[in-house]
């Protein structure tokens, strides 16, 4: 019962990357580009697409900026094995740093916006279009975001030529319902679109609610090796695809994969469930305060968080 | 929104027990309990109901047994503050080690058993009822249980006196989607019957598994705190009340818990997602190969893990 049209993107080095700064060597994106390939993952977002002016690079590794000839120490010699995505932030990306497809190895650009940023992302994402790359816009934070003002992103995502539009819950604050009820909106208000759908784990609801997007009819669905990913991490890869159990998907080479590089990683960053980050999923807030605390001496101080929390918030 | 009929089940001192023989000290089992009490859980369920003779007690923790002495050293002086549950499984209790309900500070016992149990399993119950208890049964690893053999468990199950029933995941293979099936299923076959739920986490499904299981109706819920539980561990009792967001739940009295009392035991015991506990629950197995795994000196190598488990299963 797989349906073809679903396409999977991991998101690995991207959305790991903002725990380390994308500080990852060529040897780890190699053998996450080999490994997703073997997989029969779809695409690979190997980073961020910025300009140079935007960030340092020393102290931001090659997946902040995504540069051609970081991307060609990957591919090596061979032909390409998978199609390569980058995100793109408004503000962070000047126009004309962006190559032609023709010319790049990229294949996908990603534009993450908040609701404000509407008008900038359907801009840049069709400029990407006319550059020749397929395209998505994915709409961020949408749990903080009122009916009002999300109908009226709708509608202008609905005029733009962008074919493909996300629905994120970058604070991991959604239940499946929600999901449900957000998805039917986005298929009613986006008729023509194809929808997506990127979770995060705070209250360990990434791949359900993933799921719970497949049973709703969303087809482009983003998980990273071992839910690698800011904060509490993402849906993980390797559960998404023994959950498809398309024929074409490999579980082996993820899990070899998570092996030798993530597990090294593991070690150094820290990603997954823990009282901060499902603090913050539950009350609907940005990750950066429990992120700031998971990176403190006291991290195993989770009360005094959950206190300063709900204080600020004024809930639980 | 919040159901009055729903009653929350605390099995951290049960479950967890599962991972370190009950060896939990005093100091600990005091502290899960006023914590649950604080927040306003139903019950704790403070371990199992076994006859002396079916453990040797330098080997196993109090808990283990569940001795009224050992109840009363929790409970001091004061009033018992939350209904205590203790669990029975088929052959390591004899009837005439239970005692009266009267003579006990127990308040529920709930049977444990696989499909080839039912009778022994009903007659122990209706047994335990007799004695004064409250009496669920709990009928374990229902994803490998024919559609035939099920029916005719719950047809024996519909027949007994004993009130509720539970759908117990064992080896976290479910999906929601199982869940609503066989929940529709139990509501069907059991009509006079109240259903409750034991999710758990292989797949990072235990909480969602049980919201789902809550949105079908069913009334008494399963959970740990910080999910600690054998091999991939439980629904985190803290997600659980996040979600059920009834005024009577208090969530800081666990945070604080799990900061004293939960954290010390998880740098000892090793529960929670892990790719061999994903790979028994994708292959539906019992996670006992997994626990072995997790245990050895090889944790790390879960390629090999992953290996042995598609070849002695023959599939993924």
């Amino acid at each position: 019962m797989f349906r073809p049209q679903i396409k999977v993107i991991d998101c690995t080095v991207r959305d790991g990357g903002l725990m380390n700064k994308w500080q990852f060597d060529n040897k780890f994106v190699r053998h996450v580009y080999h490994a997703l390939a073997e997989a029969g993952v779809d695409y690979m977002e190997i980073g961020y697409l910025s300009s140079e002016c935007a960030f340092n690079r020393k102290e931001y590794g090659a997946w902040r900026f995504c540069a051609e000839a970081d991307l060609q120490k990957i591919i090596g010699d061979s032909e390409k094995k998978i199609k390569f995505s980058a995100m793109a932030d408004i503000g962070r990306i000047n126009y004309e740093d962006i190559p032609l497809r023709s010319e790049s190895s990229l294949d996908m650009v990603r534009v993450a916006c908040y609701v404000h940023q509407i008008d900038a992302a359907v801009a840049l994402a069709e400029h990407c279009m006319d550059k020749g790359y397929e395209t998505t816009i994915n709409l961020m934070a949408v749990s903080t975001v009122g009916i009002r003002d999300l109908n009226e992103a709708l509608e202008d995502l609905a005029k733009s030529r962008v074919p493909i539009i996300y629905l994120v819950d970058s604070f991991g604050a959604f239940y499946s319902e929600d999901i449900d009820t957000l998805a039917a909106k986005y298929f009613e208000r986006l008729p023509d679109k194809i929808i997506g759908v990127h979770c995060h784990n705070n209250q360990q609801l990434a791949f359900a609610n993933t799921i719970a997007a497949i049973i709703n009819g969303v087809n482009y669905l983003d998980a990273t090796l071992y839910g690698i990913g800011r904060g509490a991490g993402n849906c993980p890869l390797e559960l998404l695809l023994s959950f498809l159990k398309n024929p074409k998907f490999k579980v082996r080479p993820l899990i070899k994969c998570i092996e030798e590089e993530i597990f090294p990683w593991a070690k150094k960053i820290d990603w997954g469930y823990s009282v901060p980050y499902m603090t913050s999923g539950v009350l609907n807030q940005h990750p950066r305060t429990a992120m700031a605390h998971m990176e403190s001496e006291n991290k195993d101080k989770i009360t005094d968080f959950f206190d300063s929390m709900v204080n600020s918030t004024d809930s639980l």
